[in-house]
């Protein structure tokens, strides 16, 4: 009942508003405010989730889904969800299930070798990698990683000291990081970017940076370049970073472990030292087994599928650029690099061109029919075409750019305020 | 086919050796090192996974796992997953999913009601609830609102004076957290517990531990106690623990929010204050849809079948705990309170007792029959007989403790080493 539930979901899935045109609160007014004293049918469920949940969904799955970045789900995914969910063992140490973490371990080592990562950085080569449940958490390990390795030299009094590097570009989820592992965040250097550098960290600010910390009596810790940021898509030089990093003796992108062992987890396999306690190399203790997932996806698809997935979705972005492009009343405002295109309507008033894009983007976002983001890069409000999602097919891609191009002309007549 | 594959492991659940049986490094042996580059069936996956990752697991669905404390699986859980992966939405802020935030909203708020919580933690008391995706997580989260809120009054340089209280008994995961947060682990005041207060955190041990490092320079901050200790099932005194908390202004136990924002994540449902972003109550910025899971998981089951299945498992315990009791070989170390038996083979001398009992577990866990853990509490080693896995039944309770005396008595034999 339920597959089928979750195949008619996908058969009209474009049927639906992209983004949810709900307004706050109003799954209260629908669904009660206890838990049921006695067990529901399913039945009664599903047609809850049909009725109150499913409006309320922004669809991501959507292919005409082109806001932040996609989140794909897939038939191999699904499997894979289904047999962790039914397992259902949890590999915090290597003895509470031993093929969960050897077969991350096995998994961690295939994808290294699909990113052609040096060997060192694989379980063959002596390194290893986890699959955390969250990129921040991921960071927050890192940091904490850097943290106490300087720490240990100059004393845990001084974390007041450390400084941590990246351009205004880098994502969120770093600054977040750097508060949790207390950091101050006023030392948190947010390095300007701009549009002439494509939006990348210069190594010459950064170097002037660190130079100005060290004889201001801080304590340089760790760099974060990023490929691809998630506003625009800026790459920063990562070899130049490097050399930088290494001069310096900063932290620039290496992963670490932990420690934690209570008697109640300790066993012969984990003193061995034999074995991988995932546990250690994550926040966590519990941890599903997603190595799974990962596995069956990878398998399913094969890399030649997964290649070319990604360079199907580039071409579809060239495509959309193209059409941008050929539309004198709109600009690229940043050089597409992957799949992300980043595009505004022109205006000669900076302030007004602002609200044109603003109310572009909100138009297109309120027909259902499409669902971008937007983000402001350099003073300049620009709207992100993100595309990626498993479903997308080129008439998606055009059907958006009629759907922006009829709106566009909406404000046009509306408003008579388009320059170029 | 999967479902198929799913119903056929637990129908056969019990053939399998409760605790895997492989050496380190064996899967490694039985697959390739690199990732395929064309598509595999998934009759192929589904036969690597029966033939080289089923043997690698330890089964915690087993009804003769009772180790660690249980991750019990359930049909309803299995939908919730099923749909939560298909729908694959990322409710980081209401925008991005309005359901999957008002669902959680909803749930949390039952489920604050079904642990008859005061109402000032419901968000319709002006509280709130979130589903962390550990324990962990949301103990660094509260761990860090407790230091910044201290951190603000007497500056970030005074991170090294904060102290985190709470007993020998307390899970690993609050040290870890304190680790992560950039607390120095030498604050981490690890109290004792003794036998005679059945391990529970003493208030009067709280009190003077607090005082000492008022007196030393130093500045109490968080006091974690806790109902049913990893171990043993230890209680900590709540209400006089909490009045000490009051007394000296210690954060007890209260959850906090976290803020992050990016301009790519703004818009107006956020800016409108109507709405919880959910990216700001965990340390992840994205997020799966799991309310919807704990949603049809209360449903499918209701409170009834809920609370029954917490009682059946109590009730397995105290026929487990009267089994234990009338053998006079055996004792039952610390007071059962809810569905956790922690006992042992007594012995004249200490240091045989404890080998013997290493002994006993090892024989009970290497016949693949069952699956228990230890712990160490007040220098005793004892056995942690953990009852609640969904499958288990009373013939399960017998059978287990029909394999521990069958176990005792080959030890007997091989030792002549059992007193009493």
């Amino acid at each position: 009942m339920v597959i089928d539930f979750i195949a008619d979901y996908y058969k009209n899935i474009e049927k639906n508003p992209v983004q949810s045109q709900v307004k706050p609160g109003y799954l209260m007014t629908q669904l009660p405010d206890t838990a049921p004293y006695c067990q529901e049918s399913l039945e009664d469920v599903l047609k809850d989730v049909t009725e109150s949940i499913i409006p309320g969904l922004t669809h991501w799955q959507s292919p005409n889904f082109f806001a932040y970045f996609q989140a794909n789900a897939s038939t191999a995914g699904f499997v894979g969800e289904m047999l962790c969910t039914g397992l259902n063992v949890v590999g915090f140490n290597w003895i509470a299930s031993p093929a969960a973490t050897e077969l991350e371990s096995i998994v961690m080592d295939w994808v290294g070798k699909m990113l052609k990562l040096p060997s060192t950085f694989l379980f063959s080569g002596n390194g290893g990698g986890v699959l955390h449940g969250s990129t921040c958490e991921a960071i927050v390990c890192t940091l904490v990683a850097a943290r106490d390795e300087t720490l240990r030299m100059i004393g845990a009094e001084n974390i007041t000291k450390l400084v941590v590097y990246a351009s205004d570009q880098t994502h969120s989820t770093l600054l977040k990081g750097v508060k949790l592992v207390g950091i101050p965040t006023s030392n948190f250097r947010c390095l300007s970017t701009s549009f002439s550098s494509e939006f990348s960290l210069s190594p010459q600010a950064l170097e002037d940076a660190i130079e100005n910390d060290i004889k201001a009596g801080f304590v340089p810790l760790f760099l974060c370049a990023t490929v691809g940021t998630t506003a625009c898509g800026a790459v920063d030089p990562v070899m130049d970073l490097g050399k930088i990093a290494r001069k310096y003796n900063l932290w620039f992108h290496i992963d670490a472990a932990l420690r934690s062992d209570a008697e109640f987890l300790r066993n012969n396999a984990s003193e061995s030292n034999d074995v991988v306690d995932y546990k250690d190399w994550q926040i966590a203790l519990s941890r599903r087994f997603r190595a799974l997932k990962l596995w069956i996806v990878i398998r399913r698809h094969g890399l030649a599928n997964l290649m070319c997935h990604i360079r199907s979705d580039v071409n579809l972005a060239k495509r959309f650029e193209s059409l941008v492009a050929k539309d004198s009343r709109f600009e690229v405002v940043v050089r597409r690099r992957f799949s992300l295109v980043c595009f505004r309507l022109k205006h000669n008033d900076e302030c007004q061109g602002l609200e044109l894009n603003r109310k572009l983007l909100a138009a297109v976002n309120e027909s259902g029919r499409a669902f971008m983001t937007h983000a402001v890069v350099g003073g300049l409000f620009i709207i992100r075409c993100a595309i990626g999602s498993t479903l997308t097919e080129e008439r998606h891609v055009d059907d958006l750019w009629k759907l922006i191009q009829e709106k566009a002309a909406d404000l046009v007549k509306e408003t008579g305020a388009i320059g170029g």
